[in-house]
């Protein structure tokens, strides 16, 4: 049961290729390319496909090169099912928010539905739009993905239940989170948590704890915080949370955002109408670019 | 859009079949037999067979009849995925509890893993087992099982998206549950929470707030409740959380448990391995019968 997990591919891609207009996984030719940035530029990105399900350990880089049309996220919503997500997971958020650290990991979910891919835009709901105050934050994340079902797994052995990391954006509606205790309602909207670009292997990451993670919103630097703070890791929120629980395979975990978060600063940043948020997550892992679009305005949305 | 969901059945279930050793959908022929108290007691139950998918509404009742072998919960997990619970719904409960009634429904999720059918068992994991203080405390609830995508949905309409209802015992290891914020994690333990016995039609149950709700812990009432006494309706629940958030077809809401919880009594009262706890819900859902076992000596769950 307990060995690493080792894939063909380092980064993958789940994009609609411009040859086929079909979905493919990929792993990018380039492999210093931010995906989500070149597709936001309009580069062209060209990778080789992947033959086989992205859970699938025996998936296999092929020779065929296919170009970029749409980035997709790197997992379908219906391979993820609900996310698993931390709150309050950075010693330096924690502060900031005036909150105690807490003494195990604080989980909460998200529905499918709320997820979107790069360069869909997020949106906001009617029920949260002006005049009533909606309050949506931002929030980058680093996010495992399980590839193997995991229970009462150990620290020790937890790394080896990863397929691999990706990147997110927790977009956060202050408002309804700080109306009640739960915090899933106020994170879970439709089409609100871009997830993403690149799936990047475990094996490419040894020490998830040492990664570089950053938010920008209309160009500032709005987060710009390291892994190495979390105050649980990887290894242990894994142990925690498959105490008495299967982690099945595809399942997701965001495990928190660092400080810098929009309703702690003086005056209070939150998101509106019309801004471009990029959450980006070293160890190759890249950005994602997304447009906030309030209901009825915004464009189709992708995952 | 809207316009009430009438299916061919009025209460359905789910079993393996003595004829065929294969699952199937039914109505009970006794058309008020409590088919878990009596799978319990080992009485024998036919089923008019019904085609079909349970979400299906045009699923239709034949005049196969069937005799059930073992009773399932109505609807499989992987028609379910993850169950939407409201915590703190009643107001005789809140009361008991010292909370103040919550302003908005307050919503949590658990994962598909954690649901089992009629006559399985409850189990404690590992992490929750003596001599830590594991504390697993019943909760009978309604269930409310949507028929069809519901969003932004208003409280007049509310209920045309209702395929039906059904009772679940959401139960809860308060020790996990108090140690942080969050909720989800310490009612989300796999095989921890019963849901069935039968799916009512809504045509069948036009008023949700007009039915008794029992639980029985090794044959003494715990909790007698109402819910009448519900803080939030049926209707405002749905209205409230398919804001901006699709209710797909087969999700369940849990809506909170009346007073008689066993962590607020004097002394506090907790289930053990061995026990029977029975949860009953009127308007003929009938009652689950389950027996709590710690993890390693449990029986094979089901759902």
């Amino acid at each position: 049961m307990s060995s690493p997990i080792r894939t063909q591919w380092t980064r993958l891609i789940r994009f609609v290729a411009a040859e086929t207009a079909q979905v493919h996984l990929g792993q990018p030719v380039d492999p210093a390319i931010d995906v989500g940035l070149a597709a936001h530029k309009g580069q062209i990105i060209t990778a080789h496909e992947v033959l086989g399900r992205a859970l699938d350990p025996a998936a296999r880089v092929s020779s065929t090169v296919l170009t970029v049309k749409h980035l997709l996220s790197p997992l379908a919503r219906e391979e993820v099912g609900y996310a698993r997500c931390l709150g309050l997971n950075y010693a330096d958020h924690a502060a900031e928010a005036n909150l105690p650290a807490p003494p195990f990991p604080v989980l909460f979910v998200k529905p499918p539905s709320a997820l979107i891919g790069p360069g869909a835009p997020i949106t906001i709901p009617r029920a949260a739009q002006p005049p009533k105050e909606h309050l949506p934050d931002y929030e980058v994340e680093l996010v495992i993905v399980i590839g193997k079902p995991a229970k009462d797994v150990s620290e020790a052995d937890a790394l080896d239940y990863v397929l691999g990391y990706t990147g997110a954006n927790d977009v956060s509606f202050r408002k309804h989170q700080m109306a009640v205790s739960q915090w899933g309602f106020s994170k879970g909207f439709d089409n609100t948590n871009p997830l993403g670009p690149c799936l990047v292997a475990a094996a490419a990451i040894p020490d998830p704890q040492a990664l570089p993670l950053r938010c920008t919103l209309n160009g500032t630097v709005v987060q710009d915080g390291h892994t190495s703070q979390q105050i649980f890791t990887v290894r242990q929120t894994i142990a925690f949370l498959s105490q008495g629980t299967t982690l099945a395979p595809g399942s997701i975990i965001l495990t928190g955002t660092p400080k810098g978060v929009g309703f702690v600063k003086h005056p209070p940043l939150f998101m509106r109408h019309g801004d471009e948020v990029r959450v980006w997550v070293g160890g190759g892992i890249g950005t994602l670019v997304n447009e906030v679009r309030e209901a009825g305005v915004e464009g189709k949305a992708r995952l």
